[in-house]
């Protein structure tokens, strides 16, 4: 089968919440178990999750940038969208997810590096957010703008998430 | 008209909130009224919109599953996702709805029942979240995983609310 | 090229925090940019992101529309959707954006208008919301219900922010 001939789904990752982004790689990876082309451009507080050192860092060009690396604080601490009680409803989620046998976030994430889902920084929120390549894992493939992000998820379905 | 020839919509219905599960029904039974194929998966905090108990209730496998039940609560008790003043905001916008003469959400979820909306529950969310079919609504069809809501949504659009 | 040849992006713009608003607009100036055909269907909280008064503004046909309208408060004054620190966030964030030579979300508006972006307003939410056309940016094409918004972005990617 061509590359032509293959599906494809891709996902604006935009939220850094614990929850969104577990909706995010679980639908990334469950798509390239059943051969789809997988394509995950991160941006805004999404970046969370592609940053190379997990739990709060300082990461950025300057004190304002680092000070919001500091308070997005990577996927260890991601906030749940809803219900959060001060973070204890992610340490629930992880307590809920590992009792019934459900992937946690970090599994998910080291599945769809192994099942080589695309991922990609978006540009601009870099750019905003005072972060380089350097600071991601390096399964990041690319950074992108829009346009190219576009040119790259044409012919399947895109979802933000 | 074939049933392959028919336009498709699929919502991965994602949130509990009040004003985004208006949305997605709104988006739902419109696009059903006017004959496409519409499938609604539902995952994680949106999987309250299909209870069989409307309101807070105390369902789910464990007492921790189901203290999570009792918060979630509900669609009658479904928070806004935006100005919510501890539940007013809700009210404030079924008053509006009513006097506007706009359909209810509990009205639009019995539309989408008389408009053959697809319905689907997440088996993962409901593996972490403790629930199980008989706690849904009989029109909720089938528990899918993440490959089969992706191929039934093949070919048509796919939002993720 | 013809019409029916051009690619085709439309956005459902639900939500109208800042941070939402302004990858909703970059994608959108992205992808005019690169000729694509771009559809904007503000809804609920999306019409803040379209309304001629800018800041905070008692718009609407009674009270409680009107009360509703003011705390919504328009583009200026919209919060992040997280890390919102009672407001202080969104100037960060425009602050981060001037440094970084990143166009702010005013700026994008405008560029869409340039862009002959097409926006319209969801009927049904302007009914809930006690909202006119004449509310609105006069760059606002029309109002929609849900089916026509569908049959006009059929054919394309359609995303909910």
């Amino acid at each position: 089968m061509t590359n032509a001939e293959r599906k494809k789904l891709s996902i604006i990752v935009f939220s850094g919440d614990f929850d969104k982004l577990t909706a995010a790689f679980t639908l990334a990876t469950g798509a390239a178990a059943v051969d789809y082309d997988v394509h995950l451009f991160f941006t805004f507080w999404g970046l969370d999750a592609i940053k190379q050192k997990r739990g709060r860092a300082f990461i950025g060009k300057d004190w304002l940038t680092r000070l919001f690396g500091f308070f997005m604080g990577g996927t260890a601490v991601a906030p749940v969208s809803r219900l959060n009680f001060f973070g204890a409803s992610g340490k629930i989620f992880r307590a809920l997810m590992r009792k019934n046998n459900v992937a946690t976030l970090e599994e998910l994430i080291d599945a769809a590096k192994e099942l080589n889902v695309n991922m990609y920084a978006c540009e601009m929120a870099m750019h905003i957010l005072g972060l380089q390549k350097k600071d991601f894992i390096k399964e990041v493939k690319d950074v992108l703008g829009v346009a190219t992000f576009l040119n790259i998820s044409e012919g399947g379905r895109t979802l933000f998430i």
